[in-house]
């Protein structure tokens, strides 16, 4: 890699581990026999993508109608689109589902009724089932019945399955707490189906953390996980990666040297990381330091931590040792901790082996 | 305002108010006799700028050398980079200081030896003062000397002033607390300046909240506040602007509703607003419900907040009475916590008069 050429924050893509991350999922997937359809939204990249189709992916999540075009363009062509339908675009699922097997999320009976009167063509939906998330979905069984009932008897919309994303999982203390999360909620939508008693109804789920640590996924039809394609500081602080696997990182240039408080002013701010952070006894962490080597990045190096992000500069902690080994001009690296919000922010990657790297632009 | 059309998370714009702003603002500096350079990150619009200059400000504040190229490809040349020099970016700054009069920010010694060798021709400075915020810059007097006999030995670099960014009035107490920030880092950096010996040197302050509750500014040369031009939520917790004054809003579809928790479920998340929040009693607060009229939004409904947002998703709180007001399909407005970022985020706007705005995007 030359590190000459980057004058500004750039984000660096490890290809290898990208792909040895994505390995280990669809391993975990076939040998579970369930239907593996990655969530898109973290990379949002047809490049990265396309690692994916080398190995037979063929299905895909994205979060977005304009994403999913975005992925329909290059010829991806089972969409599942994992946010409640916005009934205001249905112009946009109308001629979407004319050009790829589109599948939308259904949360409300007002969706059902608007979408009946709008479409066009048949769609195939998912009823969003809220597991314990508590954000979008349905969460009691009396409430499920007339969401089925109601489609069942619409004109255009096939359900298809149950869907969930437990984002909890996110929150829970430790590995055990997560494994129990898949566990618990698995069980939920298999208890649901079959009081539904709609063996056919495919049981989608996914969430990194329950996708990483969980071996079997034999019980459900799908998983979704997708953050996973390049971890960050959040999934190994939560234990379900290593830093080994973290497959992105910031190069930043030291625009400033504190002297009195051992800080290294980088070219590297909210605009570029996002402003999510780990909070660690109390303090926040924005990133980690590491240091560029010429395959790639080094391991953490414990005592760098971006303590502080405004919008253009971030504030790097340092020993005194780091400190003087550093030179203003000189370019860092920083682990994200969270790697979905820096890549929506960075709107693109720099490959240590292959150059650019498109990612979606939804501006 | 043909709010039908809006189909995604768009960001509105109340030109008038921007014009009110703005007015203000030059106003103050007129009478203060100080130049006005607004910093023009917030915006990072051509159209917007604009409205600067057709009432005569002809000098501009900007962040990174990126946003000084979009400004001068439009005419602007008098323009401050006001973030620490990034000496790996030379080249730009070469190409730069040929097209316009360019000023940058020295907070290192390296970075002076380093420009010494690589300009191509001479280049007004500043150099940067931490006058509390401690994020870069030089704290102490025995530095100082040694940055300017440093410079005035320098063959191209012209030293022009003293600058400050006093990002600790972010953080006041109250209204009291924020003029007292301003009036020591005033006189903090006058002392500076007279102990230099160097009565010519501009002294360069600026940021919203002092300026917008400073009155008088006529110590000091130069003001270079940025955020006023929208205001936001958090200006307007710090008492530095009323909510008439928040020139910008965020219209976002309602996808779902959450009976249980009078929820409604927003397209429009931490990719469209940032991830900045307001710390109300314990709790945070991502963003606050406004009703979309024909030719604004109303005043903030006190019981609808934005109590969190995820990739793409905003959870908004309301009472029950609101909740049943609101169908899913329907449009409602959303005042952002911090509108530098939520405009960066979203990389353009909609202007209740005059269609669609530019942002700079660095992407």
């Amino acid at each position: 890699m030359n590190y000459k050429a980057i004058t500004k924050p750039t984000l660096l893509i490890n290809e290898d581990k990208c792909r040895s991350n994505i390995h280990l999922m669809v391993d975990k997937a076939i040998r579970s026999k369930v239907k593996f359809r990655p969530h898109f939204k973290t990379h949002q990249s047809i490049w990265v993508g396309d690692l994916f189709r080398e190995i037979g992916v063929g299905s895909i999540t994205v979060s977005s109608l304009e994403m999913a075009k975005y992925f329909v363009e290059k010829g991806w062509s089972d969409i599942t689109v994992a946010f409640p339908v916005n009934i205001r675009e249905y112009k946009t699922i109308n001629s979407l589902a004319v050009k790829c097997n589109l599948k939308i999320l259904i949360c409300d009976l007002e969706s059902v009724e608007f979408l009946d009167l709008h479409l066009s063509q048949k769609l195939r939906v998912y009823i969003k089932i809220d597991t314990g998330y508590h954000r979008a979905g349905v969460r009691d069984m009396n409430f499920l019945r007339k969401m089925v009932e109601k489609i069942d008897l619409s004109k255009y919309l096939i359900l298809e399955g149950l869907l969930e994303h437990s984002g909890h999982s996110y929150y829970a203390q430790n590995i055990e707490g997560i494994i129990d999360i898949h566990n618990k909620t698995s069980q939920q939508l298999l208890e649901m189906r079959n009081v539904l008693k709609r063996e056919e109804l495919i049981i989608s789920k996914g969430d990194t953390p329950t996708c990483s640590l969980v071996n079997d996924f034999s019980e459900i039809d799908e998983i979704r996980p997708g953050n996973f394609v390049f971890y960050d500081l959040f999934q190994q602080a939560l234990g379900t990666c290593t830093q080994d696997q973290i497959a992105v990182c910031m190069a930043c240039p030291v625009v400033s040297k504190n002297r009195s408080e051992n800080e290294l002013i980088l070219y590297g701010g909210a605009i570029h990381f996002g402003k999510d952070h780990l909070l660690v006894n109390g303090s926040k962490v924005f990133g980690k330091l590491v240091w560029l080597e010429e395959n790639g990045w080094s391991e953490i190096i414990n005592e760098g931590i971006v303590i502080d992000l405004s919008q253009e500069h971030g504030k790097l902690k340092v020993n005194a040792n780091t400190f003087h080994k550093v030179n203003v001009g000189d370019l860092v690296g920083v682990l994200p901790v969270h790697s979905c919000l820096t890549a929506q922010s960075m709107g693109g990657y720099l490959s240590l082996k292959n150059g650019y790297i498109d990612h979606f632009n939804n501006r």
